[in-house]
C-alpha cells in the first residue's frame, strides 16, 4: 500500500513526535442520490475511536467534502498518549 | 482534497456501476510500540457501517498492513443498494 504510505506520510513533518490516527472515508455513488452516509458515520466512528483511545477534542480535525458522485470525510486525530485498553484481568 | 479524489478514483473502472464505501485508517506511532488499535477499530467500524447500510460480507475487502511506525487498514465495501435509514416517524 505504498500509495497510502505516501498519502499519510505527507504531514509527518510536525516538530513534536506524537501518535496520530487518520481516517479517510469515501462514499462513491453510482447514481445521483445525495449521500448522508458519510455524515452519519462520522460521529459514530469517532465514538468507536474514543472507546479505545483518549481523544482531546481540540486535536481532532475533520474535513468533509460532498460532491455529486462522491462524498469524502477525513478525520485526523492527534493522540495525546497511546492508551491501549489495559488487560488487567 | 484532490489527492483523495485521485486515490479513491483509481479503481472506478469496474464495469458495473455500484455504490462503494471505502475506509482507510492509518495509525502513525511516534514510538516503537505495537499498534493493536487498527485491528480493534476494524470490527467496530464495520459494525457501525452495517447499522446504516446493508453489507454483503462477500463484498467487503479488508487489507491490513502493520509496519513498525505505521499501521494501515483499508476497508472496501461494495454497497448492493443504498438504504438510507428511512425516517418514517
Amino acid at each position: 500500500m505504498s500509495f497510502l504510505t505516501s498519502l499519510f506520510g505527507r504531514k509527518t513533518s510536525a516538530p513534536i513526535a506524537r501518535d496520530r490516527l487518520q481516517i479517510l472515508l469515501a462514499h462513491e455513488r453510482a447514481g445521483e442520490g445525495q449521500s448522508e452516509l458519510i455524515a452519519k458515520l462520522q460521529e459514530e466512528i469517532l465514538e468507536v475511536i474514543k472507546r479505545h483511545i483518549s481523544v482531546d477534542q481540540d486535536k481532532v480535525q475533520i474535513k468533509m467534502d460532498r460532491g455529486a458522485g462522491v462524498s469524502m470525510l477525513e478525520i485526523d486525530i492527534e493522540v495525546p498518549e497511546a492508551k491501549p485498553a489495559a488487560k488487567t484481568a
